[in-house]
């Protein structure tokens, strides 16, 4: 398996990406190896001040840099010998197995969309965001992002992508689906949920068990949370503010903990013809760690072969 | 000043209302009633049981009960006679300044809009929710719920009526109002956030600061947070349930206990034509008694007058 990580991606890169796969080194296997795409002699350097002597890291040379603040459609035309550019060329060639970034989400987003291109039959890619639940366990968010406004029938599909995902990632059968909603009646809330929520009960690929509510985020009553990118990515960013909160006030608890964004270490976009990583801004070497290791699962899960056939049924 | 209780809403009721009823007779002014709207037998024994015999409450006699579950409009038309039927005729003839009940949402909003009616040129009356922040101080966010679904020009004028609310009842001039978005950017977010966002930075009469995100909720960069019914819902929602978890796994601390919705007593309608607070279902008689300090704080205020006068200019 080849996993390529983009060097140059996140707020404190390239320091904190590399500290992140020599972290992540240990735990892979022989066969298994970081493409690490960025400035060659930066990486070189900074792998030597390590004493890094091992052969699972293959430096590839890509020397721009798309900033977090640019515009990611021209940023992706402009700088094709970026970080980014080259990693989803690795990805389209499949020369890469997963492509992970710590970058510019929305620059993620379409240089997905114009590598490796949405999977025939889907209409719109999802990114997935992982929730916290109070028994420890956690549940998959989608769309958190990359779709502000969203049609009923994109709802329904990532109902589909979801239980895929979760399925193929945790073994669990027939994951519980819930619509994030502001009443548990069939018809409460917006136009979008109201319509959403007959798709989802019709379809009888999604085990689909109701609306939810904001106070049912964490709560363990479903596997796959539904929801527009708008939503979604409000009440992901709100969680994660909970943490900061608690932690400068320095009260520790398990659950608070599984709401630090180090824990999951990125979100899968779901629903394209490749196995791409996003990853916190932030990221610390820590989260660059669990990063890679959600790369590899995700490649190991199969999840794309599965949705693709999925959507030949 | 004359505040309507509904002693039959919520699920405690009526003896949770009733013993926040009697909290709240003590910072009561001689010249400040309750009308306890109930049924009359009732509220009469528990108070008798009680061992209350002051003058500042007074019995109005209602003898039916809408349920949490029923349908608004439908239970309105039915029962007259119920508890939240007979405030709302308390308050359109004007022998209540104020109506409050922990009781059904949905009849409270629908009971606004068939007595006392939208103020005009108002285009829809919004839910204002209480949101603590981290210096212990609170914004005010609306639409939490009337609204699953809006315009832009509405998400303006809740920028307005949120504006006016905020600067009668804290005396803070020119409040700060944010539009929760997914990024910081003017071009960030749906197609409604992004038109709201032009509305509100082009109207002179807001204090308008930009978006803000999910992790700027509690962070004290607005005082006034405009968003949709749906996701203002979802948020508040979600910040309560942070609340219950904390509590239930034994953390406490400031900011959580901020999120307790006994803290604020409830949300008041803004935008019809006369003050009506809406408590939370589960009220316990302490946040029955902050839901009667808030109804007091809604008439002194003045906002009803400040607002009507606002549409004038």
């Amino acid at each position: 398996m080849k996993i390529a990580v983009d060097v140059m991606g996140g707020d404190f890169a390239p320091i904190s990406v590399i500290d992140g796969i020599l972290l992540a080194i240990d735990s892979l296997n022989s066969n298994e190896k970081i493409l690490a795409v960025g400035p060659q002699q930066t990486i070189e350097k900074l792998l030597a001040e390590r004493n890094y002597s091992g052969n699972q890291i293959e430096i590839i040379s890509a020397e721009q840099v798309i900033e977090m603040g640019e515009h990611p459609t021209k940023a992706l035309s402009q700088k094709p010998n970026s970080s980014i550019g080259v990693g989803f060329s690795l990805l389209k060639s499949e020369q890469a197995d997963v492509f992970a970034s710590a970058g510019n989400t929305g620059a993620m987003m379409v240089g997905s969309l114009f590598s490796v291109k949405t999977i025939q039959g889907i209409q719109r890619p999802a990114i997935a965001g992982f929730v916290p639940q109070v028994n420890g366990e956690f549940a998959v968010m989608l769309d958190i992002g990359a779709n502000a406004d969203c049609k009923p029938e994109m709802l329904e599909q990532f109902g589909i992508l979801g239980s895929i995902y979760f399925e193929a990632t945790t073994g669990k059968k027939k994951p519980r689906v819930g619509l994030m909603n502001i009443g548990e009646e069939e018809q409460k809330g917006s136009i979008l949920a109201q319509a959403a929520h007959t798709l989802l009960k019709n379809n009888k690929n999604i085990h689909f068990i109701g609306n939810l509510e904001g106070k049912d985020l964490f709560r363990n009553k479903a596997d796959v949370i539904v929801t527009d990118g708008f939503t979604g990515n409000i009440m992901l960013k709100m969680a994660e503010s909970f943490y900061f909160i608690m932690e400068e006030q320095g009260v520790k608890n398990d659950f608070i903990e599984l709401t630090n964004y180090e824990t999951y270490g990125g979100s899968p976009i779901i629903g394209i013809n490749g196995n791409v990583v996003i990853a916190h801004g932030a990221s610390t070497p820590k989260a660059i760690q669990q990063m890679i290791k959600l790369s590899k699962s995700l490649v190991e899960s199969g999840v794309l072969k599965k949705i693709k056939k999925a959507l030949e049924n």
